[in-house]
């Protein structure tokens, strides 16, 4: 599949080189097409970038790996005309770090930053996921053990889909991905942030994730 | 032990209850002396019931298991001079269905309920946990099979190990009780809350926990 990821960060390398491991042909986004950290991935990973828009353009799926509080400036640069119709998988948080750490969430009008999307976006077909994670659990959920989880939610039930067969493909068994219906399930999950910062720092590693027990 | 729980609802019924069956002396508090709910709770368990100030009065430990809208009232009512010096078990949510459902999670003054809570009552020893779970496992984790937790924090550490030796009685082990450090781990808890209604809603049930797995 053509994919672009948006961002340049940890996230979106991460993610990027996990979906050219994959075989597919992916395009890294940035805000100018001639950043460092982007031309250095493409010629690494003999994979391509751009700008936004030039990367959303050109895919088929477009990941939003960008920083939650640039996000929508990020993705007016890529271009609603270049997001219509397709598949936004939203992995950011819209984590506000102006008065330090730990940052405060932001819930734009009273919901999470992936509805802000959907509703900017009409056309787009955002599907939640992935944000309740260190980006090395995202690509490689067996290097923890055990039954932890994936949540996904979204308004368009193909849309999620696709998105739940992509994370098949990161190596998530299907029982792990756990549905929460439409795209405001996002606010759980981007609300998570606080607590999943919080265990980082008393586990003293990011390198862990929440299971569900049920009785 | 001497024990207030200040709340009568299902919260404040399930533990008062716990508490009397591992032997403790409880005392419900509710608004007035003539609470029916309480009185009948009181009458059923051969335990005690009386106002806010009362049960707190009589008490070396208080539980607030109040609505958390409502929580800094029914404390002004238990009196700050009968919580001084007492640690008191905070395990209320500061949901606003003003809205209707789902609630909104208030974050006073950025924080969380908890931390308001303590400085409102700087001489109590404000201790967080057992918010994030429905009241039957709260005093019964068994009920859900596997490695499921619960959340402590709190500033004061003596406070918090009678806390955690007070869930070892209910039955959780200790490798079960997270220690997130001081109260301002209770933001990441008290946010966790819209997840798990999200997860009640899509699973059909509240009789389930979170577990952390580590790499």
């Amino acid at each position: 599949m053509k994919i672009a990821v948006l961002g340049t960060g940890d996230v979106g390398r991460q993610l990027a080189s996990k979906l050219v491991a994959l075989g597919h042909e992916v395009t890294l986004g940035s805000r100018s097409a001639d950043h460092a950290g982007a031309t250095a991935w493409a010629a690494e990973h003999d994979a391509a970038h751009g700008t936004f828009a030039a990367a959303a353009a050109g895919a088929e799926l477009v990941v939003n790996a960008t920083g939650g509080l640039v996000s929508l400036a990020a993705l007016e640069a890529a271009g609603a005309e270049n997001l219509a119709g397709k598949v936004v998988v939203d992995v950011s948080n819209p984590l506000d770090f102006s008065a330090g750490f730990p940052p405060a969430v932001q819930t734009p009008d009273g919901g999470s930053l992936a509805e802000q999307i959907q509703r900017t976006f009409p056309e787009a077909r955002v599907v939640k996921t992935l944000n309740t994670m260190t980006n090395t659990v995202m690509v490689e959920p067996a290097r923890v053990p055990g039954d932890h989880v994936v949540f996904v939610c979204g308004d368009d039930e193909e849309a999620k889909l696709t998105v739940t067969e992509l994370l098949a493909s990161f190596g998530w068994p299907a029982a792990r991905i756990v549905d929460l219906g439409d795209l405001s399930g996002a606010r759980g999950t981007e609300l998570l942030l606080p607590l999943w910062l919080r265990l980082m720092g008393t586990l003293g590693t990011g390198d862990f994730n929440f299971g569900i027990l049920k009785a």
